[in-house]
């Protein structure tokens, strides 16, 4: 399921333990939660911003930028309280009723 | 790739055209593209909140209903800006070098 | 100095006792810290859509409503959490070299 | 009324056509309206961080310095719209039916 998110999740658990000087993932950690939120709340408003500029210019490419960094930081978040992408993955699935089950059945085939 | 985002993408957009009353999504859009961003807002607000108290406490299982409800609402408005999530995945795709294409060949076999 | 900030922390401070069921600000300090700040956050996205319609439509009413919201609510942080108004006007006047006790005096004449 | 604000925005005003180069607040009415937001977004995020190590560690400096942060901002962006601060003040006089004409009248004595 959500492949490309549960990669990405195994990409900042891998550099979580980076040098912060060579990772910018490393470097959050290394600054600690309050930092790691400050920058979830900033892409948010940033977000926000460019989607009223998008509904204004019909050009979607900014909202798409922020939004993947919104998402990219909450990832950081889950990452620094020892929680994976796919817990978020799983709620979303449970409210959708969305089941992975059969397609993975499926692609086993 | 991202399976759950990208159906419930499928989800969001059908429920687009439902009926205000017996949708939230469909309120939402009703209400227009300011609530929508409010509540990506609102959702992110709470999200922090939520971190900073797991932090204290030990208990992710608010941080996560947080994000998924970040997550969703930002879905919400990718699909009101005629957005489908899978330009966020593919942004994120792109930053990270996560290539889907390994992955759908291996399930083709 | 800044006597309506002022004596709005004094309304404030009065009513923190008052009963949640007849005051908003009683409701506010009942419900507790988080929800006090989650309305921080709510008026702050609200004001920053309110600027972005204002900069289109050159009708500032909703940005100053919403900036009030902004101002009365972290009054109540502040209340909530033990402080005064005056800190805050104290910590700008600082910043920006304002002296209120000439002023004071030349009143005093 | 409310004269360290009034001053402030006095003082904001004044600033508003300096070098970007030598004055922050040029610099911000420089880059535009969204950098203006971008700032009163931070430092409401910061604001509810802050608040949230106040309540833990009883210590209410930084939660003061960022809700400074705050006003400034707001007092900023009003500028850039057109806007005094006496806007937002005479507002929330009215909301709260605080009259300043006693006062003035007690003053001019």
């Amino acid at each position: 399921m959500s492949e490309v998110l549960t990669r990405l999740g195994d990409i900042l658990e891998a550099r979580k333990g980076a040098s912060p000087d060579s990772s910018y993932v490393a470097s959050l950690h290394a600054k600690g939660l309050n930092k790691i939120l400050e920058k979830v709340g900033e892409e948010s408003i940033e977000t926000i911003i460019a989607a009223k500029d998008a509904k204004v210019s019909g050009d979607n490419s900014d909202v798409i930028y922020e939004t993947a960094d919104v998402w990219f930081h909450t990832l950081v978040m889950l990452s620094h309280l020892g929680e994976s992408p796919q817990s978020v993955i799983d709620e979303l699935s449970r409210r959708f009723d969305i089941s992975g089950i059969e397609e993975k059945a499926s692609r086993n085939k």
